[in-house]
Order: C-alpha cells, then structure tokens, then sequence
C-alpha cells in the first residue's frame, strides 16, 4: 500500500550513533553583552539537539527573565566565577575572564567526548585580552585548548538572493587569513587552494547544500588579465580549480574579485572561495555578516557562534535579535549530524 | 531693499573666465550598447554646460529615435566611419573602432582647448581591443592620447546613506591600481598615500562635498592588529593620516578595510580611500558602482564617464537608464566650473 512505500523502500542507511540528537555544550559567552539573553530566546524558539549550557546559574536566570521565556528543562555545567564585577552594557576584565572560563569548559566538555560540538554566544575579544589571556581572540582561545595550528573560519549568511536557493545560505571561506598582505601570494599554493575548496564544499554539503556552486575568487585586480597583472590566477588558482572539478566539484572561476561577490548575491553561488581575509570579509560584511554565523574549522569538534558582537548597546534590554544564535545551533546540529554518518 | 542684497553683499569673487559654462567633448560611445541612447535622454534632462558631441550623425539620430527625443540645437562634431558593420546588442571590432574613434576626437577637442572635459558614453574595452588597439582599455587609450603615465580612476556612486548625506556622493579612492597583488605592499609609501588622500579631497571637494570626510582604509587584517599583522598601517598610513589631518583635512583611520565601506554605506564618510583596486572595487560594486560615475584622474582635462557598461541585452530599446550619464555630465561640468577658479 502506498502509505508503507516509505518503510519499505530502500534509504540511505543511518548508523545507530546518527540517530541520537547532538549534544551542543553552549557558552553563554559575555555576560555584559546580549549573548546570554539571546541564547535563551534561541533555546526556547526549540533546537534539533540536546543542549547543555556552560555558564553561571545567576547570569543564565537574568538571560532568561530579559528575554522573557524561562527555561527550566535546559541542564546548565555550571562553571564557578569568583570576580563577578561586570556590569550589562560595559566592556571588562571580569567579564572577559568568565567568556573565556565559559568558553573553556564547553571545549573541554567536547574534547571529553561529552558534547558534540561547541557553540557560544557572542564574546568580546578586547575583554579576553583585558582579562590577561594571551590569545589574539576566542578561536586561538579554542585552538589552544584543542592543541590545533591551523585553524580559520568561515561565515556563513542568509543567502542575499533570498531562502529559496539551495539550502538558503552563502558560505565564504578563504585560503589565507590573518596574514599581512603582502605575504598573501607566496602562501597561495595549488593545494592549499584546493584544500579550501574541498574545505567549503564540504562544510556546506555537511550542512545542507546540495552540490554547492562555488564561485572561486581570483587574486589580482581583473583576475590578472591574462598574466599582465600577476600570474597567480594562471600558475596556482585555475589549476587548483581545475582539480576541484575533476574531482566532481562545481567550482568555476577564478573570477575577478569584485564580480564574484555580485555573482554571489544574484545567486549564481552557495559558497564564495576568497584568496585572503579582507576580500572575504569586506563583502561579507556588506552582505549581511551580523546576519551570520561564523563556523570554527581545523578544530578536532564543530565549532559554531553567531558572528555578531556582544552589542552593548542594547545589552539587557530583552530587544536583541536571537536569528543568528539559533543559526549557530541550527548549523552546528546538522554538521554533528552530517559528520556522524 | 531686501531684493538687492545680493548684489551688493561681498561675495567669493569670481574671474569672467569661470563665468562661462564649462564646454564637454562628449563621445557616443560604443554605437552597439546603450550609449548613444542614454546620451540622447541625459541631454534631453538638461545640462548646466555647452556640449558637443563627438560621434556620427547617423548613429546620434537613431540614439534620439531609440531615446524618445529630439535635439537639434545640440551641436554635433561628426567623425566619419568607414566600417559601419555593427548591430546593435553585439560586441564587434567595428563598433569598438568607431568608438575608438570618437573618444579620440573628444579627447583631442579637449588637448586642443576647444572643450574643458571629455565625457563618454559606456564603451566596451573588449571591442576597443578587438579592434586593434594596443591598450589595456578606455582609459590607457586616453592617456596615450594625452601623453600622461601616471593616471587612474575614482569612482563615485550615490551615496548609500542617501542624498542627504554631504553632497549625496560617496567617493572612492585607491592609491594603487593594476598592479599585482604582491606588488601593492611595496608600492605604498607616505607620500603616495597622502598624494591619494589629498586628491580624493580635492576631487569631491571641487565635484561640490563640503569638507569631505575621508575614511582611508587599512591595508592588513584587522588594520594589522598593532603590528600583529602587517606593519603598513604604523609605517605608512597612520603617518599618511596625520600629515593629512595636518594639512587640515578631515581624515581618519586607517581604519580595517572590512569596517571602512560599512561606516561609509551609514553616513560616516563622504571619500574612502582604499589601499588597492580590489579593496576598492569589491565594496564599489557591491554597493552600486553601476549607477555611478568613474572619474579619470591624472590627465590634462577633467574626464568623466558612467560606471555601467554598453549593456548589449537591452541597448537599442529605449529602456536604459540615462541616470548615471546625467550624473557623469553634472560632476564634469562641475569639476571644470571650480578648477577655472
């Protein structure tokens, strides 16, 4: 009978261990910013994963009544602060060292095994800084605990071409990163191109795009125009873009850097593959980067937070926007669920 | 009496020369895309100057047909041409030769002192190439024309703000251009980046922004973290800045090239000046380099065209914008009315 079709056709086969829901060790992150309040917004919206919570009870309970919804099914690691002199809405030491001790047990919890991936709500880096760790921000923070080099991020944005293309994301992700420029070039090599490429491709596959179209930026103004300005399009680029697609990857390019991006927001692209940082981030950060998540890669679990900061502006106010950090679990989820299989 | 004030209130004193509306040498264009068309309607708008055409008589009636106009008062200075084997919607080594043709004549009407400035239409470089000449596009052309070596283009776009910011423009300059990547570091010296800031200044100063207020970029990740990252930024930049500040311009930064176009798209800025092409053209054409302007600097005559190309898929319909060639001839006629000065 055709309502029995779906129990007796053949599946993919999923392994017991992708059946259970991940677990998500989510940091409350600066308790001065909007992160713990968005957090609960995010977690009462409802999660695909089982969520522990890393943070302090008292600063979890305010989250909870400034953001209007109450949580109490939701079991919290808690992680003791002595110095609790912060204050909503203003940059400190203090509230730098409980982020970064928050942040810590999280990434602990999912070394351990205990937790699939680590989520955390905004932090402020200037804090952690403040507060004496010797880290640039909370990723080498991360990395340090996990004992990993190399390390980076990608963003990841509602797709500016709006929900209804594949997957309803755009993912940027970069070959270089927090590098001087002129040392870009000499580290571009046509494996660590195309280890980026797989790299987005995979992470976007992972979590829910179909064959993601990548768009793979180009190096030098024009994309070199045919060697009369810079020969890495032609030497390290097209040739790694060339094995990405045999491969069976939809990588094309290398376009000039300021048409990929405007190709990007038409929609012609899920995934943007930029040579260094600042041609990622300057247009992601026209495009919608507040909007977004920022996914941790290189680290030995899935990392996810949304990319916005911890706006003290509007810190305790019950108005910020919880969108982003239910992103943040959302995509963290279905990477945990992706990878287990 | 209250109505001869003016006359006889101290005014800026203005010499008989600046009196006299400033004369355009304006090209056709490519005679296969929009140009010739949204000429027609600009003009038929209106300009504060006198212009004359520079192209075919044939190819300017059918552009007054196609644009739903009629101008006969406007003087034509007609170029023959000899291979008429065009059409319109396609890119073809005739149509880049005529166009060739006519920016030649325009830009020698203005050599000559017949004209103050020289306009274009949108011209198709791959056509002009196509056609024999051996540059890299429009403006090389010009510049062998005027014999000048160091030129480059600023490009400026309805501010994203809105009108009512300073002016209605933002400006967009670059202190390098079409050099390779890894090149750009080594070019940067104080005295190239003050040289940018200074015209940038004077540039939208002259177009008619009141005192601009001039962003100038970073050239590393995060503006180099505190010599974290890249040095230029303490080296270069910030002693670039200050000479600037000095001189008592309103420049600030340098400020990560991530940040400066987001502060700028909020009002903050009338002129970012970027540290390379893509830095620059990557935030341009995100936020609206097609209905804007490029302005060529470094030549003997002020030179202005609209940013957006020959636009084959509807040229000969009657349905281009004339928007941003209206903007092209105004910022013309307004550069040449406060240089005579």
């Amino acid at each position: 009978m055709v309502y029995n079709m779906p129990f007796t056709m053949p599946g993919p086969e999923i392994p017991a261990e992708s059946a259970r829901r991940p677990a998500l060790a989510v940091a409350l992150g600066d308790p001065s910013g909007i992160g713990p309040e968005v957090l609960a917004k995010a977690l009462a919206a409802g999660v695909e994963a089982d969520v522990i919570v890393v943070g302090d009870m008292e600063v979890w309970n305010i989250a909870q009544r400034v953001g209007g919804v109450t949580l109490p099914a939701v079991p919290v690691h808690e992680v003791p602060i002595q110095d609790r002199s912060w204050a909503a809405g203003a940059m400190s030491a203090a509230a730098g060292r409980a982020a970064a001790a928050w942040l810590t047990a999280a990434v602990r919890l999912a070394l351990s095994g205990a937790a699939d991936a680590v989520v955390f709500a905004p932090l402020n880096k200037q804090a952690i800084i403040r507060a004496g760790f010797p880290v640039r921000d909370e990723y080498e923070l991360c990395a340090s605990l996990a004992g990993v080099d190399d390390h980076d991020e990608m963003n990841v944005i509602p797709h500016p071409a709006g929900t209804d293309a594949s997957g309803g994301l755009l993912w940027v992700a970069r070959a270089t990163s927090h590098v001087p420029l002129k040392d870009v070039a000499a580290l571009l090599t046509v494996e660590r191109v195309l280890h980026t490429i797989r790299l987005a491709h995979r992470t976007a596959a992972d979590a829910g795009t179909l064959a993601p179209r990548i768009g793979v930026a180009a190096l030098n103004p024009h994309a070199g125009e045919g060697g009369l300005v810079g020969d890495e399009e032609r030497r390290i680029i097209a040739p790694a873009i060339a094995a990405a697609a045999s491969e069976g990857l939809d990588a094309t390019g290398p376009h000039p850097a300021d048409h990929v991006f405007r190709l990007a927001r038409a929609g012609a692209f899920d995934v943007v593959v930029a040579m260094y940082h600042d041609q990622a981030q300057i247009a992601t950060k026209l495009l919608g980067f507040e909007r977004g998540v920022s996914v941790g890669v290189g680290y030995p679990f899935v990392m996810t937070t949304p990319s916005h900061g911890t706006a003290h502006d509007i810190a305790g106010r019950g108005i910020a926007d919880p969108g982003p950090m239910r992103q943040a679990l959302s995509v963290a989820g279905r990477l945990v669920r992706t990878r287990r299989r």
